[in-house]
C-alpha cells in the first residue's frame, strides 16, 4: 500500500505521449472503457465464484473437492467457447486433517477449550494427544535463549501478533509468518513436543488460521497448528497468570501418497503469434476448511472473466492468452512448478504472467517484475488505469505460483487489491463467498482484461 | 471515483515546497504517521460502533433508539475527557412505520409475496390495503407519456436499475434516487393510487431499501414503498408475461408531532482561538429497520475517534476542534439546519467542516467545497496522505448535514471511501456491524485527524 504517486504519475506524464500515439490512446481508453462496462453489467466471474465455493467448496490438493473444481472450471471454458481447454497433469502432495481438533488449556482448575487447526503439512499428536507445559515466546531469539533446558517436553506458544500499523498487511504477515513456517522445527530443535502458533490475522475472533509449515531436515516432526486470536490472548493472559498452564492439543493429519491432479488452462488462440502467450491466472486449491473464496476462488474467476471479456467484445488477440488454475499453490507449489517446466520443454515463449492471489477486492494497482524497460513501459499505461481507481503499476512483484516462470524471461504481474481485509479471511474457515463483493470483483477481472489487452497489443519490450 | 490524478498530483508537485518549510513537512508526516499507527493499533472506534449498532441499534429520528443514541455518544465523549460535551436542542419529525409490510403480487393463479418497505415519510395504505394493476415505468417521462387515462387506479412500478457501469455508486445512485425521491407525487397527479419503487442499490437480493420520499405540494399523497430488487425483477417479468399483474401492498406508517431530540458535540478547546472551530462529523440517525453501521453509524465514531487521536497524541489545537453527530439527516436535516443556526446567532466562526457519511469503507481522498485558493491549499496537502493510500483531495463535495454552513464562509469538506459495497447496505436491514471492517474503518477516522490537524496548524487561507 506504500505507494510512490509523485513518481509514477511523472513516468506517465513523460512516457505517455512517447508510447501512445494520441489516437492509440483514445482507442485504448475507449476499449478499455467497453471492458469495465461489460464486467460491471454483464460479468460472469461473480456467479462462477458462488458455484466454485458453495458447490465445489473446499478443494486442498488431492481432495475430491480439487478435483472437483478441476472439472468445474475446465467445463466453464468449455461453455464460454474458448479456443482450447486442456488438463495438465500435476503430481500433488495428499495431506488430510483427519477428523477435527481437540484443545484446552489447563490453568489451575480451570480447563478451557479452545479452537485450533493443524497447520499443513504438520504431523498427528500421538494417539490420546499431547499435553505440557506452554512457553511463550514472541520470536526464535526468545526461544533460543531458553534453551533445550526450559523448552525440553513443553509445547512452545508462538505468540508474536501482525503489526497492526503496516498499511500492507502482507508486510505485516511477512513480518510474523515464520512463526507458523518454521516455528515448530525451530522449537522441535530444543526438544519441545509441540507448537501452537498464533492466528495470522489482525483481528480477534474465534477463527483459527492455518497454513503450511516446513519442517527442517534434521529436527524432529512435532505436530503444530494455528490457535484463534482470541485462543492466544486468552492463553497469554493465563500463562501470565499461572506460569504452569498446560495446554493439552490433539490432531489426526498425515502425509498420505501424492495424488494425480491438473492445472487447468483455458486459450483464446493468437492470429500473429500462436505460439507465443500471455497468462492470467490464479491457484485452484483451497485449505480443507475453507471455501476460499478470496483465497484464490476470486483468482481463479477473474482470470476467466479477463479472458472472457476480451472475447466476448471480440478482439482478436495477436499471442496467444491463457487463464490458467494452478494447482497446490498453498502446499507445494507442484502445479506452478509444472507450469513452467511444460512451458521450457515444449518452447513456448510467455511473453508475461499477471496473477491474481490477493482477495477480490478493490484493485489498486499492478505489482511488475521485469527489466527496467519493461517495468518502464507497463508503468507508462497508468493513466489508462486510473479513471478504475488504480492509481499504481510498478511496486509489488508477480504472484507465487507464476515465479518458476521467471527464469524463462517472463515479465511477472500481480493485480494488487486492497489488502485491508485479506487477512481477516485468509486460511480460515470464515472465507467464503458472502465476503466478497460482485463490484469489487469484477473490477479486478476487468484490470486484468485491460492490462492483458494492452501486453497482447504492445508487448512489454 | 473519477479521478484527476496528474492535475491532483502536478498541483501537488508545484506547491508543497511553496507551502511547506522542508521541516514542517517532515514534522507533520511524522505526527500523522503517529495518528495512523495509533488508530490502527489502539483505535477505539471500532468498539464504540460496535455498541452504537448493536446495543443502541436503529435510531431513526424522534424514536427511543435516536433517544439512546444521543445518551450513548454524550457518554463515549464523556468517558473520553473531551473538554466539553454538549446537546443542542432540535425539533425533529417523527415518522413511524408502524406494523411490517404486506405485499404480494397477483399474476393469473399466482399470489407470489415479495419484500417491500414503506418509504421515509409515506403514508399509510388505507385500511385493507391497496390492490391494484401495476404498470412499469423507466422514467418519469414514459410515466406522463401515458396519461390520466391509463394511470388512474394504478399502482405506478418505478423499475429504472442503478448503472452498474458507473465506477462512482454514488453518481450511480443519483441518477436513480429521483424515482425514489418524487416518482409518488409524479404518479399521484395522474391518479395513481400507490407506487412501488425499485431499491436503490446494485445487488440483486431480497432487501428492500427505504429512504425518503417528497410530496410535492399539490398532488395527492399516495402510499409508496420499496421493493427489493429481487422482487422487482419478478414484478417486471411477470408484468411482461401477463399486463394483466396487479399488485396487492398494505403498510401502517404515519408522521406523528415532532420531537425534542439533540445534536450531540464534544469539543477539545482551541488554546489560541477558542471561539473559532474546526468540526468533524456524522449523523447519529438511521432508518428505522437498520443498524446503521455505514450509514452512518461509521461517520459518527470516526469524528469521535478522529478528536480523540489528536487529544491521546498530545496536540493541542489552536482552534476549538469540534466533533458533531448530527440528528435526522435522514428525514429532514433539522441537525445540520440547528447546528448552522446556532453558529451564526452565537457568532461561532467555523472555519472548515469535515462529513464522513459514505461509509467506514477504505478512504482513497476528501471531497473539498471551498474557495480555488483555499481549495489549493488543501490539495497541496495530498503528499502527506497518499502514504495511507488517499490519492484525491478535491473532487466531490461537502456532507449534507454540513452543507448549511456554506452560507458562513465554511470551507465544507467529505472524507471520500471507496463506494463500491456502499449501496449494497445503504438503508436496508443488512447495513449492520459485521459489514465494517475495523482497519478500514480505523483508516478513515485517522484520516479524518490528520485533515483536523492540518487545518488546525495551517488554516485554509
Amino acid at each position: 500500500m506504500k505507494r510512490t504517486m509523485l513518481s509514477v504519475a511523472m513516468l506517465a506524464l513523460c512516457s505517455t505521449t512517447a508510447t501512445f500515439a494520441q489516437s492509440d490512446y483514445q482507442a485504448d481508453s475507449i476499449f478499455i472503457r467497453k471492458i469495465f462496462n461489460t464486467a460491471l453489467s454483464e460479468g460472469h466471474s461473480y456467479e462462477y465464484l458462488r458455484d466454485l465455493t458453495q458447490k465445489v467448496g473446499a478443494r486442498l490438493s488431492g481432495s475430491a473437492g480439487a478435483a472437483k473444481a478441476v472439472e468445474y472450471t475446465r467445463d466453464i471454458m468449455v461453455k464460454e467457447n474458448f479456443d482450447n481447454v486442456l488438463l495438465q497433469n500435476v503430481m500433488v502432495p495428499h495431506w488430510v486433517r483427519g477428523a477435527k481438533e481437540k484443545a484446552y488449556i489447563l490453568s489451575g482448575k480451570q480447563k478451557i477449550v479452545v479452537p485450533i487447526a493443524a497447520l499443513g503439512g504438520s504431523v498427528a499428536t500421538p494417539k490420546g494427544g499431547t499435553k505440557a507445559k506452554v512457553i511463550e515466546v514472541q520470536n526464535f531469539q526468545e526461544l533460543r535463549a531458553l534453551g533445550t533446558d526450559k523448552v525440553k517436553g513443553k509445547i512452545i506458544f508462538f505468540n508474536r501478533p501482525m503489526d497492526p500499523t503496516k498499511l500492507n498487511t502482507f508486510e505485516a504477515y511477512g513480518g510474523a509468518v515464520e512463526q507458523r513456517g518454521y516455528g515448530p522445527s525451530e522449537a522441535a530443535k530444543l526438544g519441545a513436543v509441540g507448537a501452537i502458533v498464533r492466528s495470522m490475522t489482525t483481528r480477534l475472533d474465534d477463527f483459527p488460521h492455518t497454513g503450511s509449515l516446513r519442517y527442517a531436515s534434521g529436527a524432529g516432526m512435532i505436530p503444530a497448528a494455528a490457535i484463534s486470536t482470541n485462543g492466544a490472548e486468552l492463553l497469554s493472559k493465563l500463562i501470565k497468570e499461572n506460569p504452569d498452564t498446560e495446554i493439552y492439543f490433539e490432531q489426526y493429519s498425515e502425509t498420505l501418497p501424492d495424488v494425480a491432479s491438473h492445472n487447468v488452462i483455458g486459450e483464446l488462440k493468437g492470429s500473429e503469434n500462436p505460439a507465443k502467450y500471455i497468462v492470467v491466472g490464479g491457484h485452484l486449491d483451497s485449505w480443507d476448511f475453507a471455501q476460499g473464496a478470496h483465497d484464490d476462488g476470486s483468482g481463479c474467476v477473474q482470470s476467466i472473466e479477463a479472458v472472457r471479456l476480451l472475447k466476448v467484445l471480440g478482439y482478436k488477440p495477436k499471442n496467444t492468452l491463457r487463464a490458467v488454475m494452478f494447482m497446490n499453490e498453498e502446499n507445494g507449489l507442484k502445479g506452478g512448478i509444472a507450469y513452467a517446466d511444460s512451458a521450457k520443454n515444449k518452447n513456448e515463449k510467455h511473453i508475461a504472467a499477471i496473477e491474481s492471489d490477493r482477495g477480490g477486492f478493490i484493485p489498486l494497482g499492478f505489482g511488475v517484475v521485469g527489466t527496467p524497460a519493461q517495468k518502464a513501459k507497463i508503468v507508462s499505461w497508468t493513466k489508462l488505469f486510473t479513471p478504475y481507481g488504480l492509481y499504481e503499476l510498478g511496486p509489488g512483484g508477480g504472484g507465487a505460483d507464476i515465479g518458476p516462470l521467471g527464469p524463462q524471461g517472463t515479465v511477472l504481474m500481480e493485480l494488487i487489491p486492497d489488502s485491508q481485509r485479506y487477512f481477516d479471511y485468509h486460511h480460515a474457515a470464515n472465507d467464503t463467498f458472502d465476503k466478497v463483493s460482485k463490484r469489487e470483483l469484477e473490477l479486478g477481472g476487468a484490470s486484468m482484461a485491460a492490462m492483458l489487452y494492452l501486453i497482447d497489443k504492445y508487448g512489454v519490450e
